[in-house]
């Protein structure tokens, strides 16, 4: 596996504005293009609308996406809380296994501070795991609601923060802009 | 040419945290997974060294990229001032220009934000640049140091906000992760 880095970053992207999870999709790029291996674990989407957009892309480039807990109870209803955070924890043991087989260069963990904010996870969970992260991986998380611990213990936090966005005007997504 | 949406968006990735350019760049694969063209016209940067990144990834997908300024007086010396100010204006002529053929669904202008924070380029001129755009077209323009009138005009400005960053600590870019 070629390196990134003496050390791989723990990098976190929060915050209420948009670009969180296109600037770690960013990333991506800029590590494909330099020969790294990527993976992808996303939580809280719902595939069939997300699948379409940039997944596909990323695929293509060899990056191997995984998705879990698919379904958040706010969001499409018909999930139980017990139900999500089982799938959150199913997330945590294969993103463990990754670590232990060292299988990426760089693994985007999308959406994770949310199963944190929204108590499917627990802070500590999510530090432990982040213990066992090879030293040379690079780790970004994504999501609102990043935990002061976990932005103690990341090397890079940027907040992303909304100035202006058209939805607070009452405008509907766009397809190939928000989703 | 494939529609976005009913009108195309002026989107703003400013601040001095780090996700600007990669928030763009993660845009451009969402527009480009949704079957949409993508133009990037970068400014300040080191084609030499930022070529072999993220470009050719983008290249691969069919992105075109046209770079302008690529000397900075403060990076790489060597340059005079009149002349980056022409470079960039040679810049918002191509611009210009690839509005009125509505050359792309989505036009990122990576760094274009540098050349008013730095007085290559005047606000009014990037402003009236962007009364040309077409109306279907979104644009992305990105960098530290928009001004308070492009941030008005924006539709959606979402600021990086740096609340840990390793170069703080004396770290050197990595291969991969900064270019």
């Amino acid at each position: 596996m070629r390196q990134m880095g003496d050390r791989g970053l723990i990098q976190v992207f929060t915050g209420n504005g948009k670009g969180k999870t296109t600037a770690a999709i960013g990333q991506a790029i800029r590590a494909i293009g330099s020969g790294f291996k990527v993976g992808l674990v996303y939580f809280h989407k719902n595939p069939s609308k997300w699948k379409f957009g940039e997944l596909k892309v990323l695929e293509d480039l060899g990056v191997e996406v995984h998705g879990f807990a698919k379904k958040h109870p706010d969001f499409y209803g018909g999930s139980s809380c017990e139900r999500v955070r089982k799938e959150c924890l199913e997330g945590l043991e294969f993103i463990e296994n990754a670590f232990k087989e060292s299988s990426y260069d760089m693994l985007i963990l999308d959406e994770i501070n949310i199963s944190l904010r929204d108590g499917f996870l627990k802070e500590s969970e999510i530090l432990d795991l982040l213990e066992k992260k090879p030293k040379k991986m690079t780790v970004i998380l994504t999501g609102r609601g990043a935990g002061d611990k976990l932005i103690e213990k990341a090397d890079l936090v940027t907040e992303a923060k909304k100035i202006k966005h058209p939805h607070d005007e009452g405008e509907k997504g766009f397809k190939g802009i928000d989703f």
